[in-house]
C-alpha cells in the first residue's frame, strides 16, 4: 500500500464508559473514573486518508455437564443447568412461566419422547417439542429455516429461553445454526444422544449444514450455552453407532493420549458390548476423549490456527463420506480416512509395522471398517488438493508419530508413497486381499 | 442447582501448546515452555458428575480506511487496503492471479458498473460481479442463498479472497450474513454507497435480513476485514437519500455529541446541498459520526451489554419501517422514533422546550419527516413492550438529557406521559395542525 512509504501517525485509544457513554482517550490522557473496556481503537492518518482499526475480544463461555439422570423430573439440569448458580437462584424466583423450545430427532421422540414429555409436564414448563428427521440427507438450509419459522411461532426470550437440541451430530449442528441466526443469537443448550454427537459436535463451538454437495459448507462458530452429557441413552443405540463414536475417541487417542488407546485396545469390544455404561471403562473412555478434545478447542474456538490435530481423519472423509452418502457413517468415513494415513505414516517412517498392526486391530475390534472400495487413489489426491487451496497453501497434516503422539506435517506427501501407502493398504486390507 | 449444596472443587486449567499439542495444566505446574492461550478451562467435580466451563476469548480486528479515489486503477485500496503492511508485500509476490468475487447493488451497477469493471480489469483480477435488487423488501434468506450459490460456483480461496459489498446497508447486510455462514466465515469488504450505510451499517459487526415479516430477525455479530469509506458515491444520491443517512447521524449528535449536533445545526442544509463532498463540514460532520459510532461499537461488538445509546431512535422504528414499507426509509423512520422520542424526553423534564424546539428544526433543515400517521400510540405502546420483552425486563431506553447528551432509563414510560407526549408531537407537528 502506497501509506507505506508515507508519513504516517497511529494513535492507540482506550474505550471508558461514564454513566453509559463510551468515549476515547488516548494514552497519555489522564485516567477518568469508569468502565475501561478491553476493545481498542487505533487511528491512523495519512495524506490518503484516515484509518481506524478496531480490536474487540468477545469471550465465549460455556458449560460441558455430565450427569446421570438428565430426564428425571427431579433434576434441575435440563432446565437450569446453563446457568450459574447466582443467575439460577434469580431464575427460580420468577413469576413467568418457563418457556422452552426443543428440536428433538424422529428416532430419539419415538425412543424417548414420552419422558421428555413427563419431564415439561411435571416440571409445568411451557414447552413446544418439534421433532425432526435429522438425517445427514435432511441437513439443510431448509431444514434450518423450518426450526426458525417454528421458533418465531413460538416465541422465545433471546436471552432467557435456550432452545434445546436432543439428538445425533446433526440435530445438534442444525439447531445451533438456526439458535446462531435467530435474533443474532439466542442460547442454544446439546444434549447428544449418540456416542459420536458426546464426544464431537457437543464439544466445541461450530454449526452447520451441507450445501451444493459439500459437507458443512455453511455454519457458525457460536458454541452452545451448555451441554449436557449423558451416557444412558447409550443404551438404546444400534451397535453400529458405538462404532460410529469409538471412531472420533480413537482420533484422540491416536493424536494425544497414549493411554486412551491402550484403553480402546484393550476393552474397546468390551466397551461396545456394554455400551460404555460401565461406570469404570466407559466413564474413564468418554471422559478421556472430552479432556483432550477440549484442549484443543478450546485455544482455537473459531478455528483461527489451521493447524489442527483434530483435523485427523478429516481430509478424505469429508468427500468420501458425500460420494458414498448414506452407506458409511460420519465416524465411519473418518475411521477409513484414518487407517489410509496410518500406512501414510508408517511409510514416512514416522510409526512402526507394529505400532501400524496394533492401530488396525485396535480398530477391528471396535467394529470400525478400515478400507473402502470408493476411496480411491484418485478421491485421495483430489481431497488433498482441495485441502490445500483452503489451508493457505501448506497441507498442514495432522499424522501420527507414534501412538498417542503427533504433528502436524506441512509438506505435501509424495505422489509414489501416497500410490505406495494405497497399495499396501489395499493389498493387506481390501476384502478381496484375504 | 442442588451441587449448590453439596461438595465441589474446581480446578483452573491453563492451555500450553507444545509440538502442536495443547495441553491443560493445572495453577501449580510448572510452567512448560510453550505457548499459553488465553483460553482456560475449568474443571469441577461433585458427585452429580464432571462439569467443564470453558472460557475462550476471540478477538475481532478489523479496519475501516477512508479514501478519496477507490475505483481509481491507481489506487491499491480495494484489492489489499485489508491487509497489514506486512501481509501486502507477501500477497504482491504471489504467482496464482488475484480472485474477487463482488455483489453490488443493482442501481450502484448502473450508475458505476462500468469504472468498477474497469477497476478489476486493469489490475488484472479475475472476478465475477453479481448485481442483485438489494431492497429492504428483497433483504432475505433467499438472497442470502442465491449470493451463496453464486460464491460457491465461482470459487474462492476461504483465507485470502474476501467478498466485496459494493452498495447501501441492505447490500452490505445480506452479503456480510452470506459471507459469514460460507465456510463458517469468509472475509468479506463493505464499501457503502450510500450516506447511510456510509455511518451506520459500515461500522459495526452485524448482519442480518428481515424473517416472518421481522426487521433483521436473522443475522450474525461477524464484522468485516475492512470497510472503505469514498464520499465521491454521495454525488449520485438522490437529495432523499441524503437526508436518510444524516438521521443517524444526528442521532449521535443528539447522544453523545454536541458539536456535531451544532454542526448539523448550522450547517445541515449546505451540506445536503453540496452532497457532504466539502473536504470541510462534510469530512468534519462523516468523521464525527464514525467516531462516536465506533466509540459505542466497539466495546459492544456482540451486543452483549442491552445498554446501548446507538438504540436511540430504534425502539418504535423497526415495526413502523415494516409496517409501511416501503414508504419510510429506514433513517426516516429512525427520526419519526427520535422526534417522539425528544417529546418524552422533554415532558420528562430532561429537554428544556426551546432545546426540543432546536432538535425539531434541526430536523427540519435536514429534511427528515418529524411526525408520521401510522406511529400511532398503539404501535408505540406495543413496539415499547416488545422491547421490553427482549431486553431482560427493563425497557432500557436512552433519551436524551440534554443536547448531546444522553442516558439509558430503566423505567418504563408512564402511561399519561406516553399519551401526553403522542398528543403533544401529534398536535405540534401533525400536517393538519398547521
Amino acid at each position: 500500500m502506497s501509506s507505506k512509504n508515507s508519513a504516517q501517525t497511529q494513535t492507540k485509544l482506550h474505550l471508558i464508559q461514564v454513566k453509559g457513554t463510551w468515549q476515547c482517550h488516548g494514552e497519555d490522557a489522564p485516567l477518568t473514573q469508569g468502565k475501561i473496556s478491553d476493545a481498542k481503537i487505533y487511528e491512523s492518518k495519512s495524506h490518503h486518508g484516515l484509518t481506524w482499526t478496531v480490536v474487540s475480544p468477545i469471550v465465549f463461555t460455556y458449560k460441558i455437564v455430565q450427569r446421570e439422570n438428565l430426564l428425571d423430573p427431579g433434576d434441575d439440569t435440563l432446565l437450569w443447568g446453563h446457568l450459574d448458580h447466582e443467575d439460577f437462584s434469580g431464575a427460580h424466583d420468577t413469576s413467568h412461566p418457563v418457556k422452552r423450545f426443543i428440536v428433538i430427532d424422529e428416532t430419539v421422540q419415538q425412543l424417548y419422547g414420552a419422558k421428555i414429555t413427563e419431564y415439561f409436564n411435571t416440571r409445568q414448563v411451557v414447552y413446544k417439542v418439534l421433532p425432526l428427521p435429522t438425517t445427514e440427507e435432511n441437513k439443510s438450509l431448509e431444514l434450518v429455516t423450518k426450526i426458525l419459522q417454528e421458533v418465531h411461532d413460538f416465541g422465545l426470550d433471546r436471552r432467557s429461553e435456550p432452545i434445546i437440541a436432543i439428538g445425533g451430530g446433526v440435530c445438534l449442528d442444525v439447531v445451533g445454526l438456526a439458535a446462531s441466526l435467530y435474533r443474532r443469537r439466542t442460547p442454544y443448550i446439546r444434549v447428544p444422544t449418540t456416542l459420536l454427537a458426546y464426544v464431537d459436535a457437543s464439544v466445541g463451538a461450530k454449526t452447520g449444514v451441507n450445501f451444493a454437495g459439500g459437507k458443512n459448507k455453511l455454519g457458525s462458530y457460536v458454541p452452545p450455552v451448555a451441554t449436557f452429557l449423558d451416557r444412558s441413552f447409550f443404551q438404546t443405540l444400534p451397535p453400529r453407532q458405538l462404532s460410529n463414536g469409538m471412531a472420533e475417541i480413537l482420533k484422540m487417542a491416536l493424536m494425544k493420549h497414549r493411554g486412551l488407546f491402550e484403553l480402546l485396545e484393550a476393552e474397546g469390544p468390551q466397551m461396545l458390548e456394554s455400551k460404555l455404561q460401565s461406570s469404570d471403562t466407559g466413564s474413564r473412555c468418554t471422559r478421556l476423549a472430552i479432556h483432550t478434545m477440549l484442549e484443543e478447542l478450546a485455544p482455537n474456538l473459531w478455528e483461527d490456527d489451521l493447524d489442527r490435530l483434530v483435523d485427523f481423519g478429516h481430509l478424505i472423509s469429508p468427500p468420501l463420506e458425500m460420494e458414498v452418502l448414506p452407506a458409511l457413517l460420519h465416524g465411519e468415513a473418518v475411521n477409513i480416512d484414518m487407517c489410509f494415513m496410518v500406512y501414510v505414516a508408517h511409510l514416512r517412517g514416522q510409526l512402526s509395522g507394529d505400532e501400524k498392526a496394533r492401530v488396525v486391530r485396535c480398530m477391528l475390534g471396535l467394529n470400525l471398517p478400515v478400507w473402502h472400495q470408493d476411496c480411491t487413489l484418485d478421491l485421495i489426491r483430489k481431497a488433498l488438493s482441495e485441502r490445500l487451496k483452503h489451508s493457505g497453501g501448506s497441507p498442514r497434516m495432522p499424522l501420527p508419530t507414534g501412538l498417542g503422539q503427533a504433528e502436524i506435517f506441512h509438506d505435501m506427501i509424495g505422489e509414489s508413497v501416497l500410490s505406495q501407502a494405497h497399495q499396501m493398504w489395499t493389498s493387506e486390507l481390501s476384502p478381496h486381499s484375504k
